[in-house]
């Protein structure tokens, strides 16, 4: 899992069908001060996460498992919205 | 996923038979903002992606997943083409 | 498997069901003399460890699998604390 | 997938026996101007690859599987003879 | 796989029960000329390596698929040692 915050979303029409309904946000990775550390990625959120917010984001065959069929193009999902990074 | 432009395509005859059929593209990972990010690499095209767009790119078994068999080789697959990056 | 050192957790009501219960650490990677070598990330702990310790990190299926279920959300777990580095 | 050109092979006789009768080549990721883009890493030749020659490489479960078992201990492979990049 | 120089072992008591029995190893990633190439990381052996022998390491299932059950918590695996790295 990394730590992210949401900066935008996607708009895609032509897509995967799997990706039908589902939101597709713009994640800027952090660490645990909010520093940026790498490029912007894209997430599917599964939790109701909005721009701005700090989450966290899981890849892999764990993403995908997160969301009911059709859910197979999925390799990246925003799993946890941050109340807080305790240091 | 990682957000990506089409900057070019593979010319393949000696190849892995699940590929056989596959447009294999060349895909410049960018940023929300168009701008390079890290190195190309290559995928298999599931949506009807062009030269020159912007799409998304998902990797591993999700990739894989998107094509019907054979699709054994596959493990990074360009899933959706992009209408806009909302910031 | 990567080294870590513990440098704090992360507080997150808003979250995928299967990271009920779980505790999310914040781990930032060290090579074998402790130096830092990227960006924090945030795993699973399966053993019990504490901020400070030094920790092993595994990622993917093979975090997912030393949960119960449900696991589905998690790609990251703390496996082992370190002893110590023998080099 | 990424691009590669084949540098050199790995001899090794003890080794995992999925290993055995498979041939282990060097592989230089490179962009589709040939030019070296990260470090070098080994990979399973799948389609008769030599050195000198622009390959794709496919890695994870798509690795293993264009091989048939034992298979196990694959995780990287290389799967097309590259003819030409075109961008 | 990658290529990699065994540099050390971890020793750890308080661990995922499928690290049992298994030798815990440092490895430093190089290329073919020896160079290091990034970070150290850690690999369950599985091929009797010793501190200071080249070796491959694999990642993912490939590196939990090489060892018996219980396997679970293993990412990352050694493979093979090599004789000579030909170039």
């Amino acid at each position: 899992m990394f730590m992210a915050k949401i900066t935008g979303s996607v708009v895609s029409t032509k897509k995967e069908d799997s990706l039908t309904g589902k939101k597709l946000m713009i994640v800027q990775p952090v660490d645990a001060n909010g520093e940026d550390v790498r490029s912007e990625e894209v997430a599917c959120d599964s939790v109701g996460a909005g721009i701005g917010e700090y989450v966290l984001v899981a890849r892999g065959n764990a993403a995908r498992s997160v969301f009911a069929e059709p859910n197979s193009a999925i390799d990246s999902a925003i799993i946890a919205i941050v109340d807080s990074f305790d240091k």
